[in-house]
């Protein structure tokens, strides 16, 4: 009694609105939360229950940093439950719970050939999980802890069988401490949460023209002049750089040069290519203080200070940026010119390459492969430095047909507040690629990039998850993991799972709505930031065109989420209400309801707006949410009388979701574009033949009564 | 036309429950969010706009110390209000928003007699601060921050004239790392939280049979062996130490001893009054593991311990704890008893007494004054030491007539899960003290204890606050404060407040409720557990006899939060329903909204309860939830209509209701006394002759109809 409802309206709506849905290009894995998805999962018959007396043993090759990973996910584990496990290690491996098996130490500094591999078979008596290495251990580890599942008779683990080895080896996340200083408990949490999701580098962005924010003993003036006071001291990074390893992930520093340098100046201006002085920068942009690379001085310094940073990061790799040098210091710079004409250096690329050929040699020296941003790839360069392309695929593709090693950043930059789904889809090595197999094993993998112009300690963490555990899937998985619904489905899992490590991305949210409440109800205030995402791209700095890095960031804009859950549970109702008359009644019931929330939400909005300057910038969002919610319940009530409005009434209401489409305050409403589904699809069922079909009619007939016009003061 | 309702329903419903309502013993305070009281305040006309271009200038002495507390207090400002101020400090005092002149440094190490008097005058041009030390100009930026308001014209600060000082020099909070460690961010958090309730002393409770949690570079196996690797080094002690001092509080650190010692002998057996070998105790309670106070080897050990901590430590006081030693140890050991017939030693008591003589000398000799629990009280200890008194008012006063110097935690054991008002109304030297002036100042003040059988980092928040912002307002404020409704309206403002420092009071309540529902909704379960409270005293040990210090402490008893605001709101509204008639309708409204909403909760739990085993503790709670909030439902219908239930209806509804008042999964609903005032109410509502009343009449008949019985399945 399927009503093939949904070809129709398809048709339809894709005339009203562009969807953007995708479509999978793989069958759908096995139903599990697992994230990312393993290379091959097969569930077996039967489970192994979780009970209070779960015990690990531990087989072959441990040490201190196997045993702390398993005590780790033991507590986790013990926190999910509620229950107190043996607290000493299970001795008979043939009686424990879990037995991790594991052959050798691997490496002992985290390294990109690090084997990563796993096995895990979980049957009724016990869990076994085998892996060649450490690393390969905690991987698994952590695939074990998101088997857990539960029912009435208790927690428990499928059974199943799971190979599992990594699809690229360079699974990175870069984390901007320049423009804004995260403490050690950010990047720490941070960590934590990488190795939950099985990325293995964190990419340290340790300078900018926004502050410099590590100790340097040789030039104490560097973090003591360009930090505000804001930066790592030496035993920091050393307890980082640890933390990072017991947890199998590599930390690779970046100290951007020549360019994005300002705050190396206001210590040590005789470095730079005007003669300064120079400030901390506190604007967002593209800035042109540059080291001087045609001074001997600057090379010896840079010798000196990245010898000492050198022996502070074990990593084989030290990142120099090289990124968006405008070159116009250089320009105005006499001597730089003279110096140019002298040597046949023909413009700034050239300049730069002859600065990067001079910084190649320090690095050498200090043990150091050379890795940087698409603009370092200049001729002459050796083959072994990594190519980290913001600029996209064809670049990092034309490096790798060169023979350079690259990854991927465009298109998983996550300050830019895009959907989970656009960055999950993007793929370092798509299928359609034209590389060669041995062309192709020149790409590394990729980094998810936290440019923080926009975050603080307090929001940083809903910048980054849960959308990096989708690009995490994408470093890892199979490429044909493509399945946009079910990976929604399990990052709303692993986005609580996240919460278990510590991190903020969804309690901050709460406490932000109450700071700005100041005691009041904030219920309708969560209904509005719910359903909201901040503008994406770069747009918000046209609504903050004051905005400096000294910015509280502590508003509406701040407080909202990339990617709203509760839109796409929204959208979801929506599209099942249109594509599936069977379901039409409890689903549409559902939409109803949320509908009046909304509209609710924007009147019991109305005093706290009026009396808390803060939360002025929410009226024209509380307008446009009573707006829109009331024409999603008139077009609701039309639909389930099955009554077609007045022509006029279609044009209307869309022209009037054209005006709530319009960004307000930094922020907009994703699920405009479902209340303009439901305008369409009142307009255009009535007219539809499916619409006799008796059983969708009785469904309808049940619906609500329309909706009473809103009375917002 | 109001109806004096009230009296006749107080006499009714003080037969039926006891309702422990507190009559306030003085007139209100002008109304305002300020928490400790000042000792004067007088509003005047007018108010000073808070804007974006907020400043402050010092006046008279200022040091880094100071800087930094405006710096930070101005940051809080500014997340609070989303506005950027400009950073640089106003140098011209007559412009600025804010001026602080502190007279002079105060003393550098923060002591017992430290001024910290202020006086705040606000205009509308301009506020000024004035104190003679930095400390003093500490506690009155606390109050400027709190004095923030905001209406529809913007963020303001009212005119106002204050004068303040402290009533109590020592106002403390014990937080026990022993059974529970809790690492360097908690203790600076809460630290934070401290000064902004303008409490001075951190009384810090290092050691416990359960844990040894400070390095001891003479000793190390005292940490070495004795904290499962949770202690601080001695870096964080010095580092929690300035944390505190910049804060102008105190840090008096406790070794507890002879007894409450089983962590010190587990490297240390050879201390002990019996052979050993010892482990960690990882129960809670009292045990026997006790110092031997024959052996001269004890003291050699003591004197180089307690000296490497005192230099650790740079406050007067050093507390040596000295509570519950069982003295089991010393009666069995032969040697010991020998040595007291020698020594002429009649009992236990003596014994201790002997012990403390000789640790008070070490003390001493290391420049420290000792304190401890009331048990040291024993005849020839010297008139400088201070007495903690766990037992009470009278031990202290006992103490203070004899000239010994005391505070009181008595009544503030916030680890016993009471209320705010119960710990609010104890007075650490009541209005009725028998006391002369002279023996009165021997009272010093009060400390919060947080003893941490029940307690982790995840936790501990909650526990302490915000119902230690009442007892801070105890310690600080004149005694005539004591109206415990306005304290509770001022609480819930500050329990906000203490988000702004990064407490984790409420947010961590909802991420374990997340954690617990593995993806589910939460809705239901919030307002489950926003309307229970963990059972009081040491109730819980019954519900959790498997108790141990290793337990994860992640169920629905750590999630509740003592004295519910939620259940106190209901009160409120209750209370107004059955005093004041004209007021009927609205808040009979809201009193029926909430109990069907609870209804309702109990509906939607049913699947989760079931589904996920850490909540099928839960189902007593859903069950009894329903059941109140029906019989809630079925009597308000009653009393809206006016018509009096059957005879048996009030017996049955009481019957069952005394059901649900019995705790369940350690947990307790506040609110089924209010419930039953409902019952009792329509009952006798009819028979009143105020009934016949119009005005009431025509209110109650616009109220909705009878609840639908509940389908709990």
């Amino acid at each position: 009694m399927k009503i093939r409802f949904v070809t129709l309206f398809v048709m339809l709506l894709l005339s009203a609105c562009a969807t953007g849905a995708q479509t999978p290009s793989a069958p759908p894995a096995p139903r599990h939360n697992l994230m990312p998805v393993p290379a091959s999962v097969r569930f077996n018959e039967g489970r192994m229950a979780v009970t209070k007396n779960f015990t690990v043993a531990t087989r072959g090759f441990v040490d201190e940093r196997l045993r702390s990973y398993i005590n780790r996910v033991a507590r986790r584990l013990e926190r999910r439950t509620v229950m107190e496990f043996p607290r000493n290690p299970a001795t008979d491996a043939s009686t424990a719970s879990l037995v991790v098996a594991c052959q050798a130490a691997g490496k002992t500094v985290p390294a990109l050939d690090e084997d990563e591999a796993y096995t895990l078979e979980v049957s009724e008596r016990q869990a076994v999980l085998s892996a060649r290495t450490v690393v390969g251990a905690m991987r698994g580890l952590e695939t074990f802890l998101q088997l857990v599942d539960s029912d009435r008779e208790g927690y428990f683990i499928p059974a199943v069988s799971i190979e599992d080895k990594p699809r690229f080896p360079w699974r990175g996340l870069l984390i901007d401490v320049g423009r804004h200083f995260h403490p050690v408990e950010v990047i720490k949490r941070n960590l934590d949460a990488m190795a939950s999701v099985k990325l293995n580098v964190l990419h340290w962005h340790l300078t900018e023209d926004q502050g410099f924010r590590i100790e340097s003993k040789k030039f104490p003036k560097l973090h003591g002049m360009g930090s505000d006071g804001d930066y790592y001291t030496q035993n920091q990074i050393r307890e980082i750089v640890l933390y990072a390893q017991e947890r199998g992930i590599r930390v690779v520093p970046e100290f951007d040069m020549p360019g994005h340098a300002t705050s190396w100046l206001v210590g040590y201006p005789e470095l730079g290519s005007a003669p300064g002085p120079y400030l901390i920068e506190r604007q967002a942009g593209i800035f042109n203080p540059s080291l001087d690379p045609t001074r001997e001085q600057v090379y010896k310094f840079l010798d000196t200070f990245l010898g000492e940073m050198a022996k502070l990061f074990p990593d084989a790799y030290m990142h120099i940026g090289g990124d968006e040098n405008t070159g116009r210091q250089w320009r105005l710079n006499p001597t730089i010119q003279a110096f140019m004409q002298k040597k046949g250096i023909k413009d700034k690329h050239a300049l730069q390459t002859y600065f990067n050929q001079r910084l190649l040699k320090i690095l050498k020296k200090h043990g150091k492969t050379m890795m940087g941003w698409d603009e370092i790839l200049q001729p002459d360069l050796p083959k072994d430095i990594v190519i980290q392309s913001w600029r996209g695929n064809k670049a990092l593709t034309e490096a790798a047909r060169q023979g350079y090693n690259g990854i991927l950043s465009n298109g998983y930059y996550i300050d830019l507040a895009q959907s989970a789904s656009m960055h999950y889809l993007v793929d370092p090595l798509p299928a359609d690629t034209t590389l060669t197999a041995t062309e192709a094993a020149h790409i590394l993998g990729g980094e998810a990039t936290m440019w923080s112009e926009w975050v603080t300690p307090e929001t940083i963490d809903s910048r980054i998850w849960s959308r990096t555990a989708a690009i995490a899937e994408r470093f890892w998985s199979p490429r044909t993991v493509r399945d946009v619904e079910d990976m929604y489905r399990r990052l709303a899992v692993v986005d609580v799972q996240l919460e278990e490590l510590g991190l903020t991305h969804r309690k901050n949210q709460e406490m932000m709505l109450r700071r700005l409440a100041q005691g009041a109800n904030v219920a309708a205030l969560q209904t509005l930031i719910s359903i909201v995402e901040p503008v994406e791209e770069y747009k918000r700095f046209k609504y903050h065109t004051q905005h400096t890095m000294l910015n509280p960031l502590t508003g509406l804009a701040d407080a909202a989420r990339p990617d709203s859950f509760a839109a796409g549970d929204f959208a979801r109702l929506v599209d099942t209400l249109l594509a599936d008359a069977p379901r039409f009644d409890a689903n549409a019931y559902r939409i109803q309801n949320t509908l009046t929330l909304w509209r609710d939400s924007a009147i019991e909005l109305q005093p706290m707006m009026d009396s808390i300057p803060g939360l002025h910038e929410a009226r024209p969002l509380a307008k446009d949410l009573s707006e829109m919610a009331t024409v999603g319940l008139e077009a609701l009530s039309y639909l389930s009388k099955n009554i077609a409005p007045a022509p006029e009434w279609r044009a209307a209401k869309l022209a009037m979701l054209e005006e709530t489409a319009k960004p307000k305050a930094a922020l907009e409403f994703p699920v405009i574009l479902n209340v303009r589904q439901l305008v369409v699809a009142a307009c255009e069922a009535p007219r539809l033949k499916t619409m006799t079909q008796s059983a969708w009619r009785e469904h309808v007939k049940q619906l609500a009564t329309p909706p009473v016009p809103p009375t917002v003061k």
